[in-house]
């Protein structure tokens, strides 16, 4: 049975001796800790928690005898990879050891100055060694939008309503919140039947959230949906990075390929499925329902995740005026029709071996609405998005910055945020000349 | 431009003090030199070279000062990806250094006790982590055998003459020959419209090259078709198992996903790019010509190699009755549309990143003759296949053992060996009970 389930470090009450943790609104309230990868000009990289507007240095509370044990240990290797690896109790632990250091009247408020680095002098990194990055596709709506385009009459994938649909993408190319984006090169047939190579014109983003895994399975060894829900050990943010006119010309019949291994970004905080334990609520009903190997009554009960997700551009024009990010997507990730524990099950029932560090996107989180539409496809098919300042926008130009936030939200439950996954688009490279 | 050429390590004259190296038809004459990575009980795993029924331990041949340098150090870790992230200099020196010491009237001869292993003593491991696999499908014979079911006026997939067109698959589950295959479990919709989730009933092989790719591209930085060459490693045999019927029913839209991670078998020896330099020939003229990005005048001169390929089974009942396997596939790796330096540059030329270790699959390698169909699936489509003691075949079936091999051949050279690809289907797992 999965473990998780409510505990003192979910106490709504529960207050930190890091004040800005305690703001109204604040994304890492004492009730989140999520865990990163951080290192400052000249230090080793190591594990860190986000706490308030500062990062709890996990090596220097090691250091203090603030935190002990296998994954305190863990923790403070340069990627997340040896945690993920010993599984989902021992990373349960250490929240509870920083939980509980953390809170007001913790004797460790003396150690600040050690064990506390401000969140702007810290660089944060790829949490963990991308392993292997699978990427679902989970929404009913985003299918359904744009399937239309393909065969009004059945515009899902055949399968989309007996499993959640995916493919292997790319691992090498995953890169942390806030590198920039070359736009790439590619090649695609245009409308007159000729043959084009060349920076992509039709650049967009897509609205996801990052699973990642935690623990091994043995190859052979498929992992039940009882069993699923223990390997996921957080979630991020995650933009799947994805260029239309490469896609649309490569695609048939073996899924993306250059269209997608261009970059992906994801957000250097996770989410512990443990800090998320109070938002977990019941997925949509499914029809048909799951086959049995996909189902489990946890499932129907806590698989889905109550996280409201955003998408906004930042336009070069928009940052010369000092103004705000203009929202593009506003959606519920609870929507999704498979739940990540779905996915976990999917992926492992043939026996292929989930490793810890690999990464699942959920694939496009849209919802019904208008405001739903979490990519530039989808928003594409009513006409260019219309920003506040006047611009437009058919797709991705360069300069422009596509910032993504979550939170997750329940009555009874203090909110917790996801930080941001933000990238700035760099112009593609010139062509090399030999 | 790219390397390799012919030098002394060619010359067909040249015959090694290791007798069983210079027998007719031997695998590995001193002209081969493939490397891979090889352990005995309780030692650790390093690089090891073949030459005739013999492995040269390269450590030993380090420790004994008969080989020197950065590649040598490289050569002795326990994966090859040190040695491939160096780059095609350094391995070609090292190829140099081990011809030369195995040639008749070198002194090494007389550390022979030190040197080598006998090959049935060393285990052989897979060559090196897997960083990513992509998987191509750039033979014109398997697509339009296969295609002509989905759409008998246009077979091909639409940028079949435009791209070598692939799709990322899985780095996790590739396994070394030797290793057994289960049947996975899966899911899909029989021909009555009902959903069934069970072992695959149609589980198959696919004779493919694999290359292996040498050094590193940053991400956002194409490589030119002029520098594609010297990013192959070298070559070796790949069976990307298939189960067609979670295949047909998972891949639209996005591609092949359980039907091809289950499991992914490579070769122990990596034949290297300096060892197959005389057997470059020219590939087939394409039609229309290549994009400028994957084209150059090496690719047009010397872009294909000349190499045999074959698959053959051995079913139990062969097996228990002493038969020998019975041949499957008889193709030529020349003919494939596409070639391994057009699938590096076409990979990279969106900027994505390839690593040492870093493996491609050729995909199918099929010819236009009935002997050249390359997959059960092609050789299906004219009923079940025959074998010489009566048995038929239409899928692979439990205990069955499919056994690729390969040999490069070319007019004033001796011809080199690939070694075996091996693995018996086991049974399906039972489905775990909670």
């Amino acid at each position: 049975m999965p473990m998780a389930g409510r505990d003192a470090t979910h106490d709504p009450a529960l207050r930190s001796w890091v004040a800005s943790a305690n703001a109204p609104g604040a994304d890492f309230p004492i009730q989140n800790l999520p865990i990163g990868i951080f290192d400052r000009p000249g230090e080793a990289a190591r594990g860190g928690i986000a706490i308030g507007d500062a990062v709890l240095d996990l090596r220097a509370a090691r250091e203090a005898g603030l935190i002990a044990g296998e994954a305190a240990e863990a923790a403070c290797a340069p990627t997340l990879n040896r945690l993920m690896a010993i599984g989902r109790q021992a990373s349960a632990a250490l929240r509870r050891q920083v939980s509980a250091l953390l809170a007001v009247g913790a004797s460790a408020q003396t150690l600040a100055d050690r064990i506390l680095v401000p969140m702007p002098q810290a660089r944060m990194r790829l949490p963990a060694a991308v392993a292997n990055f699978s990427d679902f596709m989970a929404s009913y709506d985003h299918c359904a939008r744009l399937g239309v385009r393909r065969d009004p009459k059945n515009p899902l994938p055949q399968a989309f309503r007996q499993l959640p649909v995916a493919y292997h993408s790319r691992a090498s190319s995953v890169r942390v919140s806030g590198e920039a984006v070359a736009r790439p090169n590619g090649q695609w047939q245009r409308q007159d039947g000729t043959m084009h190579f060349g920076p992509t014109e039709a650049l967009d983003y897509e609205l996801e959230l990052a699973v990642w895994i935690a623990g091994e399975n043995a190859l052979g060894t498929p992992v039940p949906m009882a069993r699923a829900p223990d390997r996921i050990f957080g979630y991020g943010l995650l933009n799947d990075w994805s260029a239309r006119d490469i896609q649309r010309w490569e695609m048939p019949p073996l899924g993306p390929f250059l269209a997608k291994s261009l970059s992906t970004s994801v957000s250097p905080w996770i989410i512990t499925s443990e800090a998320l334990a109070p938002f977990e609520v019941p997925p949509p009903v499914q029809d048909p329902p799951a086959l049995p190997y996909l189902d489990s009554p946890w499932n129907r009960s806590h698989g889905a995740l109550a996280i409201r997700m955003k998408a906004a551009i930042l336009t070069p024009r928009m940052r010369a005026d000092g103004a705000a990010p203009a929202t593009l997507t506003d959606a519920q990730f609870a929507g999704m029709y498979w739940t990540a524990a779905q996915m976990v099950a999917h992926h492992a029932s043939n026996g292929c071996n989930l490793l810890p560090g690999d990464l699942l996107g959920s694939g496009t989180v849209s919802g019904p609405e208008d405001t739903g539409r979490a990519c530039l496809a989808e928003i594409g098919l009513t006409g260019p998005v219309a920003l506040p300042n006047g611009e437009t926008r058919r797709w991705l130009q360069d300069g422009d910055e596509v910032i993504f936030t979550a939170r997750a939200e329940a009555p009874g439950a203090v909110p917790i945020g996801f930080g941001e996954c933000r990238a700035v688009i760099a112009p593609a490279p010139a062509w090399p000349t030999e």
